[in-house]
């Protein structure tokens, strides 16, 4: 049985393996203040070409989330995000439960701008509602799709002229970025965002993602959040390894890139059998819309998710390929 | 230069490392669905004699402590600890950023007794205070004492006819449990509490804490507890990992026995010498008093934290040894 | 000028400013203890005809929501709500800061329906999600509408079934159970609900809601709910006078059918002038959909909000009356 | 029986009751935006001689505490008060409960000064710890004693000078500024205080305090907070009408100095007795130390609570008095 559930089936890859290894026995700092984590941080701010970040590491997105939004917003202040993100969905109210509404916006492709935004801005004006701050997107979305570097900067331009704050989840932004037609960078990234994080755990780390500050204004303090929230790791050692290794000879780049061959050949092949697909996913999650029958066959060999009832005889199937799916004949 | 700041300096037990380098490319179910969660769990159980736990596997002790502790109490009811607890002064405020006020209680050396918790008891007696409901506990303590049987006995007995839930924050309990005149075993502690954390982190685990639910009412739905609090990680098969090596073979047991060796060997070249302790810890923490002319230099050769100012001239320091210490002689 | 903006627009009915003024230099006890509270809790009891609820006096809706559901909601426990509940739209994100997700549903009249919540209960499966665990619900709804009795026991009927709670806000409950048609009692409600408010603010009070504990689990403690949510007067007497003399003399039902009324003869007025409705209104909020140049006509002499906009040259807008409305010629 | 009990025993001063009746039945907005609240700010403003301030209305300490600490803090902040402050004891964790750790420090008399809260600046020195941001006192405090200015200013100094801000709780503030030997203004408070507030409940108002915000830092969108912890009141006039009132014809000194005066009276035939006093206070709450069986006697009388137990024959009880308090002869 072969899963194509998500992408965090495996271990990680062997570089960052053998560097657990060889460091194992070594001496270091605790809570992100060893020698791993800074030399993390400089390969990090040498990729993105910027200097003047803050560069945090923690064990998981949806700690990732909680941990950021809840540092950067006051007691009446609420998030903006596509229905579909995955703060509104799975991740069992953790932004709720630090105290804030999520504004949850229907979208058609899981992304978001600056014309279905805009409504909620008119809506909430005075203090009988929450006052929406922080616009929260996802590349590539929890569907698939990729924002191009149009609609980022489009959107980036709304939020600074309305005073909001634009946070980008980058769980699989390994995947976004070597997308077909990308033409985003993590450069772009750090002069159109306040914040985002790229994602370790489903692009070849065992553990871990990188919390990438640019604002000035969230970056005071930013450690107490971390330790409150239970996410400064002991032996925060662990996650910048992953780290190092990830952004040593674009490994980080080059496993994504993997994924979303993996994805595009699977594609290819089902769009060439005549299907249809639910979303327009250049990424490393794709959603073939197929007929029953043929998912019961397909699920005797490989393992994946349905993701939604189409009609009484065909569905919309979930396939997440990843850095360590081997290049093999789907059909 | 050698540090005894603390038992986490190093990465893990080789043991640990072969089976995460063996295991690296099997697929597995991500959140704690994974066979090695499985097989870990069934170790664990084995090793306290208990088939009636939950056991869930998280990163660190303070997303534990948060985890666990706001998964129990209503709103309105509080914990009971003593005021050198983890969670009193070294977690920045997570109890409390969950909502739940800690009732802090001075001891003389970091236990708590019934006659200590009875007067906060008899002073919470209407709405206009909270009402106490959870007594927190450290074995080993953060001042490195132990608890006998007899104690801890005594405190269980004190908590279920006085309507309180018991719990011990156990991330040294590998040392407390193989302290010298220690007779208290896991297999008590499942009878005596009502949930506990066993540490890893701190004893020869690159990351992860056990979580042991031993009271009915506390274990439904504990997981959605887990994922809003951003403590289930995606691949759960790391922690998980972690715990088969440690509950194979006794590891667990083997190295804080070792740790404690290595404290005692200290400890006893230190009283030959004629200084005296802060505190009686029979652990891998000891609290030596020192003249401050001593410690300046023995700080030359060794990295330790300086605890405590007993007068001008002298100072308590603190030594931490681990599982990964090696036998030195320290003078 | 004549304000219809709301219904809280003067003091109290002069039977409730009497009391006051008569009791005004007696000593009572603080707190909810003092003896007009005793007499308020047993006149309510009569009224409803049930013995076995618990009775609390509390300031205000958005308080009253709040702790209700802050005190029956588990940590990853969330509301289902209409998107048009007072909750979800103008509480300034209460419910979340006290840590809990609402799960909003699109509704065609402001009211709930099993095959509405029916889609929430199949999507939240797992530990991913929040829990759903409370269904809240408006009468009047925020737009005016009045649940029938067969809707209501239905409703009950399938939370009970699906182990969900239901929640009533009741602070336009009087005119909903004095609205044309209306086929529900206080007793019903005390039958087919785990816990409701009725609403004495909007209802020819001064100030105060009286929250009735039907469902016994929920009864425990809920005065302490009360006290750190900042809701427990310390002249407790003062909302308790209110409600002594609403439930004298059937004044509550009293005042809440002249409301009514009055809305009922401005409804029949814009009616005969051929004008449409937003919402089909029996209570003492009406929509009306009017020429804007007529809307700016009357502006000039009333006092109202504009709802919505309708089209370019119409808008609905709300009219609402009050107990003490003056029987008058709108047009 | 005559009740000694507390201070909000009886309703309200005649002048209010009178406004009360007068204003009933005019049509006022809601929320805070009626005439009568900009008439009481107006009135609060010349009373304290400073025009750059924001005031706000709210219905109880408790309330206005939470909200108040709520809204200033960073969720990693911390507030630091006497262990005998309300907030810490008689609240119910409602600090807590907006997330927020408070640092409580022993105190002789109740109050707050440098040398006491240093030590806590110095402990919390990195991200493990929260960092105390605001300092939380009572005037009067919860014991009776009472600041002085320079008391007020020094601790005003330090805390500017330690980057913390100073927020008094002024529940008894009536009695404090009247009290034997005052010599603070709320002139004075509005110099040395970011934010506080004026108690109304316990001297002489039916209901209500008034928050003052000093610190511009601390104004903007504080509507917001008092709208999401309910504590907008719909019907907002009837707290304003108390305000009114209580800054006409310095009705709210006098209220207080008459409150004082009957406490000073019992206070000077119990000194002549012979017997000694737990608190040196000089407000309208007094705690003298007696005899048991003296106190059993008085029980048949008067009521008021016992304190505390001093020794085995004799016991601290709490007398207060108020502004509706008769001058009579308590012995």
């Amino acid at each position: 049985m072969i899963s194509f559930k998500n992408d965090y089936s495996e271990g990680a890859h062997e570089n960052i393996i053998n560097l657990l290894v060889k460091s194992n026995l070594k001496q270091e700092n605790g809570y992100g203040e060893d020698n791993y984590s800074t030399i993390a941080r400089e390969k990090i701010k040498k990729t993105i070409n910027n200097d003047n970040i803050d560069i945090h590491f923690i064990s998981g997105g949806t700690q990732a989330n909680l941990t950021v939004i809840s540092s950067i917003l006051k007691p009446y202040e609420s998030v903006i995000a596509a229905k579909t993100g995955h703060i509104c969905v799975h991740e069992t109210g953790a932004i709720e439960a630090t105290g804030h509404k999520i504004n949850e916006i229907e979208t058609k492709n899981g992304k978001l701008y600056p014309e279905l935004i805009l409504p909620i801005l008119n809506e909430h004006t005075d203090e009988h509602m929450v006052k929406p701050k922080l616009v929260f997107i996802s590349n590539s979305t929890e569907i698939g799709t990729v924002y191009t570097k149009d609609e980022l900067v489009n959107l980036s331009e709304f939020c600074k002229s309305n005073d909001l704050l634009l946070y980008l989840d980058g769980a699989r932004l390994g995947s976004a970025l070597t997308s077909e037609g990308n033409d985003l960078t993590l450069e772009d990234l750090s002069k159109l965002l306040d914040v985002f994080y790229i994602g370790g755990t489903k692009n070849g780390a065992l553990i871990g993602e990188a919390i990438i500050i640019i604002n000035d204004e969230l970056k005071d303090n930013f450690r107490f959040n971390l330790k409150q929230k239970g996410a400064l790791l002991a032996k925060g050692r662990l996650i910048a390894i992953q780290f190092v290794e990830l952004f040593t000879d674009n490994l980080f780049f080059k496993l994504a890139t993997h994924a979303n061959l993996m994805a595009k050949i699977i594609s290819d092949e089902i769009k060439k059998l005549g299907f249809e697909f639910l979303t327009d996913s250049k990424s490393n999650q794709i959603f073939p819309i197929l007929p029953n029958k043929l998912i019961n066959k397909l699920e005797k060999n490989y393992d994946f998710y349905i993701w939604q009832k189409i009609d009484n005889d065909t569905s919309a199937i979930r396939i997440v390929t990843s850095w360590a799916t081997k290049e093999i004949l789907f059909f």
